[in-house]
């Protein structure tokens, strides 16, 4: 997601195409990306480690961007 | 996300970048969308229905994109 603060003119598009289809009450939209990944790592922590060197190196823009790591 | 069968080029372009940056055992990547909403309804399930309707009409493309909607 991009960090509060960042404008997300994706989101405010959203928001007011929402509107304009008679959504009301539709506060604020914030849109993001998700990545899956499909890993040979069989161990949850080591797996946790790996992806997060990913996102600081590649897959989040970490100057405007957030992101969090979910293990399944 | 895109449905499974669906191609994915800029899923498989990170799996691509992740292997060139020495990242193995990546063995699958597919790229998707989350759209976080403020709304204003404060019943859950009134929330779901309504999210799941502007899913349908606006924020899925629901030919090629499955989708599903969590309540925070």
């Amino acid at each position: 997601m991009l960090k509060n603060g960042v404008l997300d003119p994706q989101g405010e598009a959203v928001r007011h195409a929402l509107g304009q289809l008679g959504f009301d009450g539709v506060e604020a939209v914030r849109q993001g990306k998700v990545i899956e990944l499909d890993l040979a790592e069989t161990d949850a922590e080591a797996a946790r480690a790996s992806v997060t060197e990913m996102c600081e190196k590649l897959l989040a823009n970490t100057v405007i961007e957030s992101y969090s790591v979910e293990i399944a």
